[in-house]
């Protein structure tokens, strides 16, 4: 194969920006040849906005049978992605889907299940992965250099959100269509940072959050969740859509020393010892290791989608390694699944959650909820700029 | 009355300090006529580094009933401060304490009762009351800038002890000695800033805190409290003495702004409308209030506690206000009591603590201790450029 033919499900606002993307082709070594959506206007979209040929499918069965793609990109509803995933691993297709995995850890595991029998390659746009600013953080703690973790603080308030966007679709931040709100959408990503970056996962989660505390929703708006690791270290994960101007602040604790990421700036404290060896050592009462503060230049361009994409279809035609692999997708999912459970138990949850229980706890929430929008305008938004 | 006569009780590391800056006349209109201590060394101290005439007193009851001071300053051991203070207003002294005000909420309201009915002039050394910094933030949140509260987050692993720290003292770091660690000792100018910057006290916490996790001493070296507020706004609040480098910052978000000061920096972002008004407003699906960063520029010197003294000394002469009452003195207390109890009972506690109930469970913690400090030092630290 020396040219990817991929085909696009969903066309909503991430597929469309991936149709344009290939169609312009920004991506090397890959084009696109199909995409399928039942709707309508982003049906006239795709054929007044590409140049190429490609081929329009209105229903999955006949996208998979007939498009002859070598690889789809997933861009559907958050609750497709794991089933959409499975068929195309069925029919032999390489699969990317778009964060989160899925909505429940329950049928991700299957999706994973499915990706390593089938022998594809499985990427998901965890497009923060591709940031020199994360990749940076990973492997300042990776190498030993932050030392045993003590704490992690991730403050993500930055991505707002005002009701204008929860009102752009009927399948926004409920239960049924989207599974959950600020959680599932945009702090997925930095719940991805925070395990991938700090190499562990959380023990227990202890969280609390708010159904439609600031917009006219069903779903959470603002978390925060205090977490317990293995080691005894703990954390902290807030995340909201409700504040203006947000905050976006990750800080990771070590024995050897500190990380802070603040806009995009990184900066590193670096002990000259171990804190710990120093405490056992010092006598001088007061008094502390000392350190130096390295500000790391990192250049952060707006341009990881296209990074992933690209290493998507690298690792098809080369075998080379990919950034993102699609089984780490659960992850994240993880940790979202036990803050909500932590939630809705009100008490500590233990990772992995159990996932025939979050299933069930979901389809509560689902089945008894009476909300209703209120104005749904259907507009597809332009993500530029955005996570 | 125009030189107040002071007598200080307790010559440790904050006693030590009160005494030079009064015998060195940095305090206007005050003068140190007596101090009051059972520590023969100190008392050899106090004779060595003072000019003036200081009458020295081993016992309390003498030196309240014969040193002839018109005030005291109360620098001993936290659990004492209540009872101290209350013989003091019985005599007819003037008061400050050191904080906490206490340990327990019980009888530091008795303490507030007795300055009450004494009509004694009360303050209470919380320093950064003074700190033109924090000032600036209270102006900004009470003038109504900041807007509504929504969320508080306060980091304070900035006071990093060595192990030498709490070998230092018999009484430092153990429940019968001083009732806590970091919440009680190092931390609670911060619990005070935190309410008396924003206005309000929490409506209830859930709280993990660590007993000896960096060090060790059997009260708690790292906290991490969630906090709900009565309008619904949430907060976290995150101390140690166990980090190096620390974290020193305080975000404080409402609905028309958001304040954040870090390494004494303040930073305002001004929102230009209501987020809440935009968000009902607002249109266009991605989009957020239009805001501007204004660095305000404070400076902050490390005289703080001169200005207390100064500030309580001015108010016994001219009537003037307190900066920091000394019945307000139980706020902070308030909030570590109730994360201390959340922690203990593993479950939310609502505020203001039961104080019978908190009384009960110290007790419990003071009579079950079976620690043995390992390695006590009996060492009196300089606390120079420490709070």
């Amino acid at each position: 194969m020396k040219i990817v033919k991929i085909g696009v499900i969903g066309i909503g606002n991430m597929g469309s920006s991936y149709v344009e993307m290939l169609d312009k082709g920004q991506i090397k070594g890959a084009m696109l040849t199909a995409v399928c959506s039942s709707n309508e206007g982003r049906i006239a979209w795709v054929e007044t906005h590409t140049q190429g040929d490609v081929k329009i499918f209105k229903d999955e069965e006949t996208f998979f049978n007939e498009s002859g793609v070598d690889a789809v990109i997933i861009a559907t509803p958050h609750y497709s992605h794991p089933e959409l995933a499975k068929k195309a691993f069925a029919k032999g297709k390489h699969v990317i889907i778009e964060k989160p995995a899925g909505v429940y850890t329950k049928n991700v595991l299957e999706m994973n299940a499915a990706a390593k029998s089938s022998g594809k390659v499985f990427s998901i746009m965890y497009n923060q992965r591709a940031n020199p600013l994360y990749q940076k953080v990973r492997d300042l703690v990776q190498s030993g250099q932050v030392g045993d973790l003590k704490r992690t603080n991730l403050i993500y308030t930055a991505p707002y959100r005002p009701q204008s966007y929860y009102d752009s679709s009927k399948w926004r931040a409920t239960w049924e269509g989207e599974g959950g709100g600020v959680l599932i959408n945009q702090a997925v990503h930095q719940l991805d940072i925070l395990q991938w970056t700090t190499g562990v996962m959380p023990k227990s989660i202890r969280a609390s959050s708010s159904l439609g505390k600031y917009h006219d929703i069903e779903v959470e708006d603002d978390v925060t969740a205090f977490i317990e690791y293995e080691n005894g270290a703990t954390g902290v994960f807030i995340a909201s859509t409700g504040e203006a101007p947000g905050t976006h602040r990750f800080e990771i604790v070590g024995d050897r020393g500190k990380i802070v990421v603040e806009d995009e700036k990184l900066v590193f404290h670096q002990l000259a010892q171990s804190e710990r060896e120093f405490n056992a050592t010092y006598t001088g009462g007061f008094g502390m290791p000392e350190s130096q503060k390295i500000e790391i230049p990192v250049v952060s361009e707006n341009d990881n989608h296209k990074i992933i994409i690209q290493n998507w279809v690298e690792a098809i035609l080369k075998d080379s390694p990919l950034l993102s692999p699609g089984e780490e997708g659960v992850n994240a999912l993880e940790i979202s699944n036990a803050i909500y459970l932590s939630s809705w138990l009100n008490e500590s949850v233990h990772l992995p959650v159990d996932a025939n229980l979050y299933y069930e706890k979901l389809q509560e929430k689902i089945n008894t909820s009476t909300f209703q929008k209120k104005h749904v305008t259907n507009t597809t938004l332009d993500v530029k700029g955005t996570h």
